[in-house]
Parts: structure tokens; sequence; C-alpha cells
């Protein structure tokens, strides 16, 4: 492990951005959503994953300078066309219209077509905090996990964030994989080279499985709830529902089809449609009620259940968000540990681009 | 078990609602939404059910005249104030306020206070199909489900369903609770003195159990994901996501505070708002792309996961809404089977209230 300051990574993250063809403030962006999760501790999802988009470049998959569009609207709706452009810069631009809608009429909902991996959920959906509006962002993704009663991977771990604003309590921000466990959570058990608790994934026959590598062997990652009788037909429903908001709404390639986030795996044959789909929504607080009672009640909210009784062992009940947000707090004063290996690879993605900045 | 046919079952239970004060008009929708659960199998929510609505109106807690109304809009959200109705009556009236306003701008989304049990989610969310919408419904119910790290009963069993039309294929209807299993599956176990899996349920130290009979003894239902390693800080997540936009977003009582279905329970004490809360929403698939479009991949959707290569031992992976519309189907033609209990207790509602209909 070695420490690095945000600010560090931030002017190497973005001059990698900055020399694959953005422009400044698309880099700049970019370099602030893929941040965010190394900010939060959601290390699979930060810079962990830049060599990864840079490799989608090298392969024609991503255009860094997009022309990113609405292609349809109605005052509350819109499909945005992504051009192909990084997730990272089409999503915040989507979720702005979500938020000017809402200015407009209460609410605003964005399916996107033709995007890419667009980071961590959770920082589009909020976005919307400091308009109080209560954010909502979900997107689909490589097909790794396997419907209830299935041995086909069928549907990306498809995650939803939803982040509610409070007053004087720190905001509600879910952030989840409608999967048993997220990827990047096997993939850490992967390089310790330990086994995954049964549950979170299955072998090629459908058994039940512990091992970290079994995705590689045709084994596939389970819908949260793990097995029918603990209702992974809810985590599947789930999945299934972020698949269709964000793809099938938009035109862009759902279930099987969605585009792999690895640039070596071929692309899927006879794609529905155009790349990968996000949907994103914002409901003005006050569209509902005054914004200042519903703060109350939030707080209200957080603080009964901050003080519910805990069971042994554990000190308090958690509010979606807590985790992330005290991580963030550690990260900025103390800095972002990242793995030898994770460094290695900054340095030689640094290298293929010519990038001078020191990463220190 | 004795079978009713599904005019029976009609005749006599809306004869029951006319006997409490409803109108002709509202007792013919509430008997619908409640027989739809019958219909589509979910037994613990359909005239099983009834003599716990009467009870509530005997308690005062229902109002047979509600006076519906909105009390907040936008053009794309509304607050409606249920007046202490059924929320078998509340519901598809907020709902029809969510089309109309999606007709209008797109989508529409109403939150709801001051309601009461509005039977199965599907129902309403079923609503929008017709109109070639999505339908989303959900509801916070009597607190039984412990948060992950604790032991106390903050949330309801919190349902969502989302209702997506195709265009050959039969339409997506997911309908489930966010727990792991929902309260009447875990009450069937009970009847028939059978023990729950372990996940379901814990005891009062926060332990596993596989007592169906926990709840009784300070135990709790467990959250989708079941335990911290299976992600039962999603489900918490998503239970919480349903109380605060179905209450806190109305002005109902959320969390601990919702109002409990038994009416021989004492309501909570310092209700921070007004009886149970529901949450809706419908969107246009035309404020989206035409809707011939969208259907047709909805078709292809539906048939690549219907042909998604099935584990061992199972014939085909399931479609949300599959096995209810497949029960819909039998019990319209062979009637609905109930139990002996079942059928005492509706003739013991009904001689309470002189009910003169015969049951058969």
């Amino acid at each position: 492990m070695r420490v690095f300051s945000y600010d560090q990574l931030y002017r190497y993250t973005k001059s990698i951005f900055v020399a694959i063809g953005c422009n400044e403030s698309a880099a700049a962006l970019a370099t602030e959503v893929l941040l965010s999760a190394d900010l939060r501790g959601i290390d699979s999802h930060g810079v962990a994953r830049l060599s990864g988009y840079v490799r989608l470049w090298q392969a024609s998959r991503i255009n860094a300078n997009p022309n990113i569009r609405v292609i349809h609207e109605t005052p509350s709706t819109a499909v945005v066309d992504g051009d192909a452009g990084l997730g990272l810069v089409v999503a915040p631009h989507a979720m702005q219209i979500a938020i000017d809608k809402a200015k407009q009429v209460g609410t605003g909902w964005v399916s996107v077509q033709n995007s890419n991996h667009f980071g961590i959920a959770g920082y589009h959906a909020m976005m919307a905090l400091n308009e109080d509006m209560i954010g909502i962002a979900m997107t689909n993704a490589s097909a790794l996990v396997a419907p209830t009663f299935s041995i086909e991977k069928m549907l990306g771990t498809n995650p939803i964030a939803v982040a509610i604003p409070a007053g004087n309590q720190p905001p509600f921000v879910a952030d989840f994989a409608t999967t048993t466990a997220a990827n990047g959570k096997l993939e850490m058990l992967q390089r310790k080279n330990e086994e995954a608790p049964i549950g979170w994934v299955q072998d090629e026959s459908g058994n039940a499985s512990n091992d970290a590598n079994i995705l590689k062997k045709n084994g596939s990652l389970l819908p949260l709830g793990s097995d029918r009788e603990h209702g992974s037909h809810k985590g599947y429903a789930l999945g299934s529902i972020v698949d269709i908001f964000s793809a099938v709404l938009s035109g862009a390639s759902y279930g099987p089809w969605a585009p792999p986030f690895p640039a070596y795996i071929t692309m899927p044959e006879n794609m529905p449609g155009k790349g990968l789909g996000h949907f994103f929504g914002a409901m003005r607080i006050d569209a509902f009620r005054p914004a200042e009672d519903f703060k109350t009640h939030m707080d209200h909210w957080i603080e009964r259940f901050s003080n519910a009784k805990p069971s042994a062992g554990n000190e308090r009940v958690l509010i979606p968000g807590d985790p992330e947000r005290a991580m963030e707090l550690i990260r900025r004063k103390d800095g972002i540990p990242l793995l030898e290996s994770v460094v290695t690879d900054l340095k030689n993605t640094g290298s293929i681009l010519e990038i001078h900045e020191p990463l220190g």
C-alpha cells in the first residue's frame, strides 16, 4: 500500500483524461467522479479502473469529445444519447437535465443510451442534494449475474443509488449493487487469495460455490438474496428493472448484450441497442411538501434509526451513507491508500500516454 | 380447503364493504383490489384479511366515506390525503392521479398520507399497463423488520411493485416485500406448524432462528439479504427508501410509528405523521421513445430471459409476474380455494355485520 493525497491523484488522473483527448472541463469532471469512489472507500470503482477506461478508448469504444444530446423529451423526461462518451462525463450531464426538469415541473427522469461505465452511482444521485431534491441513479453493466433458476450470465451488477437530503443530519445515501455482493468485493478476495462466502456465486452447474475465481470458470454472481428460498428472485427482479429502465427505455443494449467493460472481451453479436444505458431521477422535495418540514422529519427519521437497539457486538445501527462519509473524511485528511499493483498500473497507463505529471 | 368462485367471493366481499358504509363504487373497487390478491395466489393479502379491515373500521381507524383530496401538487407530482379511507380505495385513486399527470407531462408521482393497508402493490402498479405506461407502487407498513445490526422492529415489509408493458408478451410485473420473506409466508408456516428457513427471522437477541412464531417472542423479520455478509444492508436500504418515499415525503407516520394493521395493537405514541403512507409513479413509455419500439424490445428482452439456460432441476427462467398470471388463469376457471379457518372468519365477519348474502 502507498498513500497519495487527493490532489496528487487528481492532477495525475486529469492529465490522463486530457491525454486521451478530453477537453479541460470534461477531464476535470471525469476525474472528480472517478476519485469520488476512492474518497468514499469504493476502491474497485476509482483510479483502479482508470487503465480500463483508457483501454476502452484505445479500442475506439470511447469518444473523448462526444456530442451529448437530448434525442427525445417531454416536460418531465428526456432520453440522452451519450455519443459513446465516458460515462463519467455523460452521467452528470444527464443528471443535470433531470435536475433542471425537476425545477420546472417537480420531477425529472432521464434515460441514457450510447454511454459507458459511469463510476459510482452515488455520485450522480448526490448531485440532487444541494438542490433540495431526492436523486436517483442506476445503470446496467456487463453481464455477470445469473437470474434465479439459471446458469447463464444475463445481467450486470446493476446498481441503484438513492440520495435523500436531511436538515441538521447528513443526507441518506444508499448506493448498492443488486447482487448479494458487488463484483469489486469478489475481486478483492481474488487479490487476497481468499474464499467467497457461500451465497455470493455459483458454479457452471448452478451449485453453491466459495471459489472467488468461479466467474472465470463459467460461474456467475448471484442476485441479492442468493437463492430462491432467501429471495434471489427479488434481487433478479431489481436487476431487471435497472436493466429495463436504463437500456430498454433509452434504446441502449440490454441484458447479456450490455457492452463488457474489459476492452479485451469481444463485443456481443447482434446488439439490440447502442452502448450502455443509465437512468436518472430528480424529485424536488417542495413538489411534495415544504422542504423544511421534510428535513425536520428526515432528521427525526435518521435520529430514530441511528438509535434503534443494536444487536450484540454492534455499536449502533448505520444509516445508508454513514460508512462512505466517514471514509471520505479520513481520506481527505490522511490520503488515499492504493495497492502497489494499482500504482504500477497507473504508472504504466501514464507512460503509454507520455504523461509527465509525476504520480509522487 | 373449500373452493369458491370469484363471483361468489366478489358478491360476499362487496356486501361487507357496503355494510361498513362504503358507497357502491368504493365497495366494488375495494373488492376488486382485495380479490386480485386471491386470484394471483397471494393468499395472505386477499379475503383472508377482510376481517382485519372490518376490525380497523370497528376501532374507528377506517373512514368508509373519505374525502380523498390533493393537498399539494406540481405538474408532475401530488400529495394525497386519504382521509383515513381504506387503502384499497385510496391507492387506486392516487395511482389514477399519477397516470393523469403522466398523460400531461410524461410522468406522475404521488405520495399519500393518512391511508391504510392497500392490498397488493401489484394491483396499483398494473393500472398503468393499459395506458402504455410503466407503473410503480410502494407502501410502508406495520414495523416487523429489524435493520442490519439491530434487534428493534423499525420497518414494515415495505413492498415495491413495478409493472412494465410489453407487446406480444405478457407484461413484466414485479411485486415483492423488501424482506427475505414476506410476513404472509411466515404466517403460512405458523398455520402448518412448520419451521422457517434460517435467514428469514432472528430472535430477540439477534441470533438466527427457525421459529416461525419468533415475532411473538420479540423476534423480527430480516431485510432482503438476511445478514450483513449476504447484503441485508441493501434490503434495509430498500425498505427505508420505501418508508421515506411513502411516509416522510407525504407526511404520514414512518418507521416504528407506522400504524399497525392488527386493530388490537395499541397505536404508537407521538406519531409524527398521519396514517400509513404510499408512493405511486407512472411513466408514459412514449415520453422516452415510441411505445411500439419499446414493446418490440421488451418482447425481445422477455424472450431472451425466458430462454436463458436453466440450472439443473428447473424447467425455465421465470419473468416477474409469470407465476401470478398462471395462478390467475387457474383460479378464474377453477375457483379460489380458502382454508376452513378463513371461511369461518369470513362468515363470522358477515354475521357481525348482518350480511344476508350467502357465502356458498
